[in-house]
């Protein structure tokens, strides 16, 4: 198994990266051989003071960086020596089987669109966020910001796409899936609402439980809630800042704790055709190391085959 | 000064209405005097039992109880002797300057919309939440649930509405007012924030001062945050659950007690040609009297006659 990491990318690359591949490794017995793409006279040091096994690490030596501020498209065509660009490019030819970076959010997108793309039938590769539920279970909610406007299809797959998601990495069963919407009956809510509602319902390769209200988030109603990606945004960045909230109050408790979401790593987007991983500019060694966990159980599970085994036969039905 | 009071709304009518009443004269030397519809053999009781002045209040005895469930143009209809419809009466033929309930929230809004109408140019009545800010300032966000689909024309007069709220009823002297966005510049966010940035910024009327993300709700960027009510309501529901997930893990703090919403009591139905304030279902005393506070300030600082002079011309315009 080999994952590629950009060792450029984030507020504190390399050194956190490099922190993060020592705990991954410290913490599992783990199959994966890492394909880092970055400047090697920065990271070579690093793997030298932090001790990472030679074998388990390969340096692919690049140029050229990414700024966190550059426009995503033009960055990487002008760009073609820099960490992400070769990150994408050892992935599409299949020198690496997923590619994680905390870098520029809008190039790893643009990557994952036009040199990954998405899988066949997919309309719109979607991104995740976790949700800590009050009872310690974890929940999904998507888009959370690429996709801001959609047509209730749209939804439709992200429900599909985050289904598969939370069965085979997350472990959840038959996850129960809700709409984000703004009542609890069939019926209520905007026009997209109202319109994807009969199509989740009838949508077999799900497990529909009806509306999910902002009430609901918290609480343990459904596993995975759908929404277009304006609204999953605003959900995203309130509950990372009721987080910011209470720890500028000093407001301390281990249930709070699960709201810090550099915890969770980063977010797969869903509905490319490899697994691609995009973290935080502010990851640390933490979240680092839970996303190279994460796509070594995106690639464990194949969850990406399961996916395009679902899709099959959607292309030609549009 | 005469506000009208439904005593027969909300989970806890009409006893909390009643300790409400007493609480509110108790802490004002308010110059009001409450109409108060409902059921004199269950109010009048109640009014001794609490020792309200005999002088500051009149029971208008009502025979019929719209209930929380009921369907709320129909219910208005055929119970034209509820506590409610004979509430609205009383405002529209200016036998009382306001009107409360803590009832059917469909029914106080479709009576505000029948009975009461729209302000002259406003295409869309709206109504807010506050929300408490991090330095202990309050903001407002409109709307947060009648509007589910909007045109940008809309969130442009819930920017003006929202704004002559917050200046004359909250006491913050020229608004700052901020479009909720999934970006900061301008240009981001849905076709509706895309549209309604520009018309925003041209808006003499308001202090615009550009988007306002998820992350920025409870810090002081803005005092008035605009959005459709699919959005709004998906905030409101899920501060108010933030709120009760620190309640459920008893974690205590004086800043988290600001999020507790039945301390602010109702919202106006901002939009409407008299002051209309519809409070929760689960309103205690401390709402009541807060609601009362709140309509013997739209009076008294004669709110909606400079609405009115702002959206004069702009039903011809249209």
């Amino acid at each position: 198994m080999i994952i590629g990491l950009d060792m450029m990318g984030g507020d504190f690359a390399p050194r956190e990266a490099v922190k993060g591949i020592h705990l991954y490794f410290s913490e599992t017995d783990s199959p994966a051989t890492l394909l880092l793409t970055g400047d090697e006279a920065q990271i070579n040091p690093l793997l030298q003071e932090f001790n990472i096994p030679a074998d388990k690490v390969k340096v692919v030596h690049t140029t050229q960086v990414i700024d966190m501020h550059e426009h995503p498209t033009k960055a990487l065509k002008e760009k073609q020596h820099s960490s992400i660009a070769v990150g994408f490019h050892l992935l599409a030819t299949g020198k690496s089987e997923a590619f994680i970076s905390a870098g520029n959010t809008g190039a790893m997108l643009v990557g994952a669109m036009y040199s990954i793309k998405a899988i066949e039938g997919v309309q719109r590769p979607t991104i995740s966020t976790l949700i800590p539920k009050n009872n310690g279970k974890m929940g999904l909610i998507l888009d959370v910001g690429i996709n801001a406007d959609c047509k209730p299809e749209h939804l439709n797959q992200f429900a599909i796409l985050g289904s598969l998601y939370a069965e085979h990495v997350l472990g959840i069963h038959q996850p129960r899936v809700g709409l984000v919407n703004i009542g609890e009956e069939e019926g209520k809510g905007n026009i997209l609402a109202q319109g994807t509602y009969p199509l989740l319902k009838e949508n077999a390769a799900i497990n529909f439980i009806g509306n999910v209200e902002g009430r609901d988030f918290f609480t343990d109603k459904a596993d995975v809630m759908v929404c277009e990606g304006f609204t999953g945004n605003v959900i995203l960045k309130m509950a990372e800042s009721f987080y910011e909230m209470t720890q500028s109050k000093g407001i301390q408790h281990e249930h709070l704790d699960r709201f810090n979401f550099e915890n969770y790593g980063g977010t797969p987007v869903l509905g490319v055709a490899k697994p691609v991983i995009i973290g935080h500019g502010i990851s640390h060694a933490k979240a680092f190391s839970n996303m190279i966990r994460l796509a070594e159980k995106m690639i464990a599970s194949d969850l990406l085959s399961t996916m395009k085994s679902s899709f099959e036969g959607k292309a030609q039905a549009q």
